[in-house]
């Protein structure tokens, strides 16, 4: 099923804020030079069944050529390129995003499964925060500017706001070709199907009205 | 710091929920026999430092004899041993937690950032739920019996709830000796320090004062 | 050959031990969210190849719901759910087991060559031992009480007795989706074919008819 | 010793080109949230020893803010990030480089021994190429122009030249926080000490005055 | 404890059969260049700490050059070279040992926990096998001759026996730096302290003088 | 392509020198207990897919039994056996490999991109070296007696050279089924198509005649 294989449509809110990923995360090995992954393939394996030959367009992707558009709700959009899009990426354990910002732009807080992430700011103004897995929630948070780097840990939740006053720019490598992102408004309130309402007042401590307010504003 | 290494004390709504875990997931391999974790330790390693001479009870831990108390506002407890708590986990990749649920008890949404987990019933009927990361949000959900096992994969959002009319009791192996665990409404909404509400507002499409009264129902 | 993917079909001394297992150890990471096991595949991988479409029920499995019989000169029973019978684990580096024991019953001496093994005992009182590989073949040995974790180090010979006067239960986790379990009496005196008693009477320092004997008392 | 750790000074035909590294490849996993490479540690370990407390800072770095000179032979400047100088990749499975070029400038044919690189392109026209390790020594090249991603496969020689008529500018993300690079002019014929005469001549097929003469060259 | 280190005595019978091991098998990944195990360590870690400077002995060993005596019970001899006792493999992920054999020399069915095998036949006729850990204990066994490679697999029991008529001599890499080695006849039968008899009898179907007999036997 | 899995063809300066590697590196972990490769496979992966059902023989291999000619320009002659050839290795993580030398016999500098390398000396006296890769582009060279061991850093650039007055031999395990070789000569100087001589002037700092002579003398 595609679905598992772009693992990040990140459609949020019916919003388009991005394209198939391409980020890196702790992946396994590579057993040989390159395995350029086959879309054709009918054999479904861990990552992708290897093309038979592979050529040099394999390795070269226009797809983070232009700034998605962020004339959203959210005012980001999050572009990437992993082994599902850029099949050159297949075995070597790294995949690639731009995100583009309006003013004031958000990339919800999320985590991707299987990597961490190191992020650069081409332009713009961000601050980006980390919250730790330990039992503490320590929010670790940063103002970013043009030329520097921060990372963000395998599988922690995190996220970005465009503090600045005009349209900001990041790039990001992460260590899987096929990272994963799980936007949390999205999955905890926007699901399909929806997490059951039970599950969602107790773990939120809201009533039902309330958790129908939260849904009803995420689809906006 | 203590915080990083006992990564879930699970303390939610104010609750005491859990002690530190020691499930583990995906780790590197261990090069010798065993290398229990020293407690004295002053130098912090990736994992833990050896003590000098193992014993026989080091690899032994009465961590999950007892229930963990179920008469707080999720009703439920998680208890987990991990290589923080249990020194003889540490580089066997593995570790360990119960889980005791009141009737309609909750484990709220919550991942673990380094692990896949294994979940036995060993007493009750529990609903679990667990959401892709692949851009479709898809929820795979199942009702469990007492003996069924099922799987949350690695660094994916799941939940668990006690549907059934009685106490509830469950085992969960994980492979990491230190999987951490993100607890999803703390983290969004209770973190130290919180996330900015320009963050919060945004990524959930609400007005300061609904994001006020979500802090204000977890805080209880 | 379906003996390859189950592993552990513990038939020992004529008598039904066990049913394919489940446990884990330091597997490759996942490269997807799921990559259920799709029994039909004509193609063999390391590991198995992914099912086109994987829902819910692919994730839960009631084979440990009921304890195996204990009525065997072992006493002992072991039932496990790795990725080849339970195929939800495919990819998610775990698998996990339950035992059953009669008063005096024994899980002999063996080693999963793939895994580290945490086990946790549900009821009775049973004595656990491993032996060291570092050429002193030091025993850690430890009886345990309901409650009660313990941990055998990847890939070290080790046992499992229940000392108590009641049936037992104990729980594992493995970090591997296919530990695999050399069962050592059977694997020195009884594989297909057998050993060689050149190897083993020069082996054990005992003479051809003491080999004989040992081969004979395994058969029953 | 600072050089394992610093492990692309990058320093080629005397010009000043690079500042230490930090990009990764393929790393261990992580077994805690965050694990920040301690500076002072006296212990030398796989990777790095932790910090004691980490904070914010730690995640965030400026090293790559400003573009290195491109007024040296080879025209080009490569500025890395790694474990060693950003201290919050410790453990975290990658680093992050920016290249600049000056029209024509090249970065040498290299490979780092612990990585895979994912390399996109800012500003400029860049010609870039690997060459395979299967006996065929197959070259595989393209030419890429801004917002192009390319990727150098684990372990493999590669190669980069600005044949624009402007300045030109790139980032990569690579899979190990300690990637290493062997610029091969410099490992071949100007390491400390050099590789001996006797070798190169029989592995170039020439007389020593030539050998002679392409290590002069390389001195400048 | 240098138990823990050197993981193959292989004191098998009282006679004096091997020299601390250096096999390797699926370790964690270099994150640097070298790092040289550091005998002087205080502290313990996964591995071996690293020396403060390498220099260029530390990566070679004279370990193997002298055959052992095979004037013992087994008529065989095991000298091998692994992290602990040649310190430049630290973090490489690979061992190597050789092993000497009189006329009818056997070495006794183990398995190495961390590691699998390739074997090469330098002099001599040697029967080789390996059994299955998937429940049907199949054994697979050849005969190999002068430059003659086999492969035991990561974890499994196998054997070696010379059934030519002259000394033979073969050399083994294993793909961890400390795989360890489990000598089944000892650790079953004379680990320290030795296994219940209450375990044993079950576990061989034999009663206690036959138990006793065995270990008799082993002891010379 | 079988190019890609043949990884060492090692044909060097139109001289005959090598046949298909079986060098080890840090490959991912075994799924099952063997997994040999099928030559017949249509579907290609990440290593190798296994056969339906494999045999005693598959896990033997004469492939190094024949010392290769060393009647070539570098008088040295590498024999190989990786996973492609010797298909009993796939999943295992290993490979071996034996080198034939004349006296004054040399392996030009070059790296195995996936594996590291433990070398023994079975006969003759080879001096060995290695190139860092942390910008100092320290040598580490040895002189190798019989029965000598060396080891060569994962990824780091190498040689060796037969120092004495007699034929020599060597054999080497290398942590991958597929470790992977760049001849350095011929992958800068005579790769398929050639590196452009823009790219090799400025690296070598060379006029474009004495490339061009440099290219001549690798054709012989």
């Amino acid at each position: 099923m595609a679905a598992f294989v772009h693992f990040l449509g990140f459609c949020f809110l019916g919003l388009l804020v991005a394209v198939p990923w391409g980020a890196i995360a702790a992946d396994e090995d590579p057993l040989q030079d390159v395995c350029v992954a086959d879309p054709n393939a009918q054999v479904k394996v861990n990552g992708f069944v290897c093309k038979a030959m592979p050529n040099a367009s394999d390795f070269v992707s226009p797809l983070l050529r232009k700034a998605g558009s962020t004339n959203n709700k959210l005012g980001s959009s999050v572009t990437a390129a992993g082994a599902a899009n850029f099949p050159g990426l297949n075995t070597q354990g790294l995949s690639f995003a731009r995100i583009d910002y309006a003013p004031g732009g958000v990339v919800p807080p999320h985590n991707h499964p299987r990597a961490s992430e190191v992020l650069f700011v081409v332009a713009g103004t961000l601050r980006v925060g980390f919250v730790s897995s330990d039992g503490n929630s320590t929010l670790f948070t940063n103002t970013l500017y043009p030329g520097d780097l921060t990372v963000f840990p395998r599988g922690l939740v995190h996220f970005i706001i465009n503090v600045g006053d005009s349209q900001a720019f990041s790039l990001s490598g992460l260590d899987s070709q096929n990272p994963g992102a799980s936007l949390l408004p999205t999955v905890l309130f926007a699901s399909n199907p929806t997490i059951g309402d039970d599950v969602l007042g107790k773990a939120f401590n809201l009533p039902q009205k309330e958790i129908d307010m939260i849904k009803a504003a995420l689809k906006g």
